[in-house]
């Protein structure tokens, strides 16, 4: 540790905290179950993001158990933690911090609906407000990719880009999200299983009545501008 | 704050307390994620409400966090929690409390199941006595109407304006329920989830039996009467 | 209450507790929302019984506050609680205790996947073995029948007499369960729940298969005769 | 348990403890309600298995409770826990133990997702890469089996000999799962759920796409053989 400044050894502290708190708002959620899951953060000025270790209990997050990577998906050697394996998903993690400068965290989860939607590899249509709001438009479906080298992260990257939505449905695997910051991935994890909630039922039931383009744009536009309490993130 | 009566002083601290309290109940009952829903209570003799501040967590939401509105939805400079924005919904809000004197309370929601019916334009139909007892009859659909001008509130208005369900789906957007206080409008908008599931799940596997206009009229006069231990409140 | 021999007193006072418990196994398996449903117990050895006040919120559910009843469904006078008024099926709870000397307890909930069959009129048809061991086969519908007379009563009463089943679907409305006691008629109240949910989500998907009849007469009788700990009780 | 060894009579402790323990988790995940469902563990080193006793509250399973039995499903006489009933399952969990010598723990219940599967007699096919990590194919339906002799063990031993998945759907009845230890079984319990559920979703809105035989090899190697901490456990 001693070679990080002591900006980055303050935000990499930060950062910790913040993601094995963030795994709580998954089960608080109910979108994960047993080991499953694993959130992200970016650790702001420096090519570092902290993850969770693979195959630990949500009962045993603690902030020095996170896991310490470079954007190759290399653990940092000594750090804390460091005497565990990061979660299996930590390649594709590292191929979107990589590629997308902009995105703070990283969500992926088998929430149930999400994945159901994954399994048929159909795109849930924006039919809800809340959906424009959040996602501005549909969520769109990845390729089927599995682990082992960099299609997972390519797909994700290659789907997301120049995409209104934060929330991508790996095909037959289930939903990644990305965000500004880990709590703002979190929130489109729960926001894209509610939505394919929703959706799914409507849908059950009979005919859905589509959102015209504009209104779906101007609420877009509104909510991520307009918004609560103003300040940087996405809530 | 100085301005206000010593009574009306006495009944803002009150309902924010009241406001306050019965967010949690939106998430004990499911009907929430993240930041979403809002309830709102008048206060009684002033031309005020209070309602929850836009998008702050639910862990945070204390009775001096809530924001004092007066009828046009505006926050009343200088009082507690004022320095934040109140929720994205409070016109909706004021513009029931202007319209509909005889309303105490209004709640919105995103609820999963009215969320789906409210996609398909559709209304529900009353064929469960639960439903007669508290709505008297179906839960009408209201227009699509999207954030930034009276819309929303004319058509929560002219849709429950003469009916007797204190619930109305908005089209593509989710259900609002009004009341005769704060905890009246939070109950309709449990009992308007709860009634969507019910009523999806019957139908989903066969024809339901439509209940006689008569025992519904029965059902629900009682209901208003009778029901519970005789204080003002219907519940 | 000083016209209760001793031992009524004391039975009086362990109905109270037990009835005023078990109304947090209906909350704890999801059984009822807000103020619905209604759990009772028959005082051994009187022509009494504990119901729940009418509209009370499960928090303040209190052994004290619990309503003694005698098998007309009147409130005894001067008995602790008897302030309040019982709930509004305390009728159809009295029906039940005058006419079928053998039960212990009753329940009334509007659980969702029960209800949903009730709406449509359907019975649940036994193709689980959970089902033949706790039911001994369908579970029966029951007339339509509103609040007002005995109605409700009787059509428990006619549709459970030499059934098998200890619970009935009362038509648009909602389950009614029975048992030895009021912990046998709550478990009724969870399986009935259970077994509805099941069978919903089997048949959503294809065809069920039927378990033979002598199968389910078998399982019934072991269940019946040889689970458990031995006690009185069937658990 | 004089009888046994040093090191028997400590693992026993540890796998009464074990045991007891994981019954939390069927609770946590909503696998059972009342008192249904059941785990069990063998004990290292000894031709004995620790179980559950029959019909007992989920409050009140503490280690001491949990009942001690030797691979024909007696209970040991003396042990803790021998003055009640063990498992009305416990025939099935002897018969997997004397039969399966690489099995370490048996689970049981009536999920409800899982035996909707089970009441239409139709194995779940595999579409979702977590099935095909968790169980390397579609998870099987066994016979139907009544309690009474072996054959609901002979029909799980038969079921699963051969077959990658730690789960099989018994018909009408419900899943059993068998894992190198107790903890294990739960896991594949918690897991067979959750499959049960998301395919259920994702072929009641449409087609699902199946995964191709040699993704669904490399998914179940990998896994098997690399993911988690390196522990003996598969988690």
């Amino acid at each position: 540790m001693n070679s990080f400044s002591r900006d980055v050894a303050a935000s990499i502290v930060e950062v910790r905290a913040e993601v094995a708190e963030l795994h709580a708002e998954l089960v608080r959620y109910g979108l994960i179950v047993w080991t499953g899951g694993n959130v992200s953060g970016r650790v702001p000025g420096a090519d570092l993001f902290v993850i969770k270790p693979s195959g630990v209990s949500y009962d045993d997050l603690a902030p020095e158990n996170m896991i310490l990577c470079d954007l190759d998906g290399n653990v940092v050697a000594g750090s804390p933690g460091s005497e565990r394996s990061p979660s299996s998903d930590t390649a594709a993690h590292a191929y979107v911090y990589r590629n997308m400068p902009h995105v703070g965290g990283v969500v992926h989860t088998h929430s149930t609906y999400a994945t159901a939607w994954a399994a048929r590899g159909e795109e849930i249509p924006c039919v809800i407000t809340a959906m424009a709001d959040e996602f501005g438009g549909p969520i769109p479906v990845g390729p089927f990719a599995i682990i082992g080298d960099d299609s997972i992260g390519r797909g994700i990257v290659e789907t997301l880009t120049g995409h209104r939505s934060r929330a991508v449905l790996m095909r037959n695997h289930g939903p990644f999200t990305i965000g500004t910051s880990a709590k703002d991935a979190v929130k489109a994890a729960v926001m894209v299983e509610d939505v394919a909630h929703t959706v799914h039922l409507a849908r059950e039931a009979g005919g859905v009545i589509p959102i015209p383009q504009e209104a779906i744009d101007s609420l877009f536009d509104r909510y991520q501008n307009v918004y609560g309490q103003g300040t940087d993130e996405r809530r």
